[in-house]
Formats: structure tokens, sequence, C-alpha cells
């Protein structure tokens, strides 16, 4: 992973804290992936920074044009399945925090 | 870490994602648990949430109540003296994001 070159803001956050159950991590790791590869081909969205640490702890936060871009990838059939394992099997616990980026700084890439 | 009981929405989410260089690993950890520490002190802190991975990526998502909160912690001195330490030294890149969030649910705790 490494910083989304996202546009000027306006635009939308989504920021998913999580913590993984120790279960199925093969199946979790390969959905994780076709997940992100799915939501890069919706329209409106504009990049994801992810992070796990070796607790199981998790951040990933996904950025979008705007509220229409995060209600279609919500609706989304195999994201739905995917939020549905992850409730059942793969997350202890997790937040979704849904926000509006007003500005941003930064150095380097 | 773990997932901030954070009041309802709307309240700021800071969202820091950065690439730390493979310095002064231990400078840097203290700096980082001191910072934690005094954030909490702060009028108007709702909670923090940060991961780092073993390729040093990173995001921190710190939150508050207003802007006015934000405004303090950003100038308060030893805060300052570590975003300095920060630039010069511990970050290969970051990027500060400022945003609102509007609406949030979960699971669990």
């Amino acid at each position: 992973m490494s910083i989304s070159p996202t546009p000027r803001p306006p635009y939308i956050a989504v920021i998913f804290s999580n913590q993984r159950e120790e279960v199925d991590e093969k199946g979790y790791a390969q959905t994780a992936d076709e997940m992100v590869a799915l939501a890069s081909k919706q329209d409106g969205y504009l990049g994801i920074e992810s992070v796990r640490d070796e607790t199981g702890f998790g951040i990933t936060v996904s950025y979008w044009r705007d509220e229409d871009a995060i209600k279609n990838w919500k609706a989304n059939a195999d994201h739905q399945a995917a939020q549905k394992a992850g409730r059942k099997t793969w997350y202890r616990a997790y937040k979704t925090r849904i926000s509006t980026v007003t500005r941003d700084y930064g150095l380097g890439d």
C-alpha cells in the first residue's frame, strides 16, 4: 500500500476500523484483494489505503468522489457478499465512518 | 490499539497516512507514545486509532470535537517539535486529510 494521490478536496473518505478474528486467513486475504480490485473499477473511486498490524487491528480508508459513488459501491452484489462474510466470520468488531475531506497537506509522493 | 468509542457525529477525523523511513526506531516510538498521551489530554480530543504494518506504512486517525480542538492541538509546542522531526527524519512521505464525519455504523465494541 501507499498514499493515494487523491484530487483536491472536497471528496469522501470512508474510514473502516476493524479487528480481525484469527480465522480463515486465506479466504479473507483473497476476498480482501478482490474487493480492492473491484472497488478500483467503480465510478467515482479515488483511491484506497489499508494497513493491518500483527495484532489483527486494521484501518482501511477508501476515497470517493461523492455520496452516489459510495452508495453504488455499498450496493454492489459482490461487495455485499463480502460484507456479510465480514460480519459473520472475519471481524470481531468494526466501525465505519463516512466523512467529507475538506482540506489536506503532505510531504513527498 | 482498538476502535475508538466516538460520540454521535458530526465530529472531525484527521487521517494521517504515512510512510516511515527505516531510521531512529527508538526515538520515533518514544515520541509517538508521548504524542498519543499528550493528544488525549487536549480539550476536544475524542480518540485515536493507529496502525503500522511491517513495510513501515501507517495510518493514524485522530478524532476531535471541532475545528478549534484540532487548531489547538496543531499549535501545541511539543506536538510542533514532533511534527518537525517527522518532516526532517522519520517520514519519507505523508498526507494529512482533515474531514468531517457525518455518519457511522459498526459491529461489536
